[in-house]
């Protein structure tokens, strides 16, 4: 009753314009919002891409054909972009001081390197994760650039930043690694950092946040960091800005 | 060349039912995306809600209409209520020892109760913040609650947790707040805590870190802690976990 009370005061108050206080409360009362496809799997994007969801291990079933569109579609290519353009605008104004120690931390799958192909045939994330029919496609050496990554990737390295590489692939896979970052346009990494046999089992938040600590015990300020999964960005030894990429495909801890 | 090669190795490799990575790359290239309203304004909301954009002071004047019609749309709503989801997901799991000393931190704008109302009539985050007009609007005391938000309060309380609002609204706004929250339909708090004079000037996200500190060395465990800004969930003291909700209106430092 109170609350019929407050909505009916704040349409009265607002105006003839103003209604949508009314709709936020009903339709959330009725529960039925998320009842259909699109704006369930809208909603649980967001969720995903905040980290508000936790730990998941697969796409929900039902949005495996909205995933489909949404990754092969536009939107994902613009939010890359726009993500590219706020660590780039943010990059230009540091004024760095051209001593090298100036870094920026690039994750590489789905950061800089794309492996939609490889979801593309294992159902956008719906399946459970295949290790083995992974590490095959990281063997191929074939998985594109992300174009506004390696955009990024250039103007950083022409502003003068020293560019570390930090990735959950591990170091078996090193070679591999090399060829198709280079094949897909990167060069003149300062180091490339993998998975050691020490870092096994370690969650990626951890293993990279004890990376980052060793880049700056060596004399670096990590002055951006970039990333498609929030353990790419949080936890110690934090960059002064992070950026999240989209990712709806898959999550590590 | 490079990337030609590997797009189209790409694209055999992948087989007939995969082309995205050229459209990836092509589309991207020629930096027409954000050139739509549509795309530039979805993307704009991805960079705000991750906290790709950083600190921003007003919606870009092409996404007034997108943000009305999201805002007062299902999208929206629907997001929401996924986060109330989410959060009320994991607190049911928890399982408290039921000694009181397990908390939950809401903020109150955005999170509990929602001023869309006034927004509405100021151009939906596209003028200047206008502290004036807001505070007469926080005095009316007339904000709706946000629905989803209300029956995650409930369900915390029934749940045995012990709820803490901690706003930055200003401590001479505590009757109106208190007489808000109530008409909204919360009751029951431990504990309304608004900036007081000593906490003028400080930044958001270390006035709310001070505020919690205090909560967790009065012997509390801040299981949980929902907010529409970033900075009302990281800093220190951080809640085990966050649940960061939609609000592209504003911006907080």
């Amino acid at each position: 009753m109170a609350l019929i009370l407050i909505t009916l005061m704040v349409i009265l108050a607002a105006g003839p314009t103003w209604s949508a206080p009314s709709i936020i409360q009903m339709r959330s009362e009725k529960k039925t919002l998320l009842a259909t496809d699109e704006l369930y799997c809208s909603s649980w994007r967001f969720t995903v891409e905040t980290n508000d969801a936790g730990a998941w291990t697969r796409v929900p079933v039902r949005c495996v054909d909205f995933l489909k569109d949404y990754i092969t579609g536009d939107l994902y290519a613009a939010e890359l972009e726009a993500v590219a353009a706020n660590a780039a605008e943010y990059a230009r104004a540091i004024g760095i001081s051209g001593d090298g120690r100036d870094a920026w931390v690039f994750d590489i799958d789905e950061t800089l390197l794309s492996n939609v192909p490889y979801y593309a045939g294992h159902g956008f994330g719906s399946e459970t994760f295949n290790a083995r029919a992974f590490n095959e496609w990281v063997e191929l050496a074939e998985a594109p650039a992300i174009a506004p990554g390696l955009r990024l990737y250039k103007e950083l390295q022409e502003l003068g930043f020293t560019v570390f590489l930090l990735t959950g692939r591990d170091e078996y896979q090193r070679h591999a690694t090399e060829r198709n970052l280079m094949y897909a346009g990167f060069n003149n990494w300062e180091k490339l950092i993998l998975r050691g046999k020490a870092d096994d089992g370690t969650p990626a938040t951890v293993y990279k946040s004890a990376k980052r600590k060793e880049i700056e015990d060596a004399g670096y300020i990590i002055h951006g960091s970039s990333g498609d999964q929030w353990s790419d960005l949080i936890g110690f030894a934090v960059a002064r800005r992070s950026f999240k990429l989209p990712n709806p495909l898959y999550y590590v801890a």
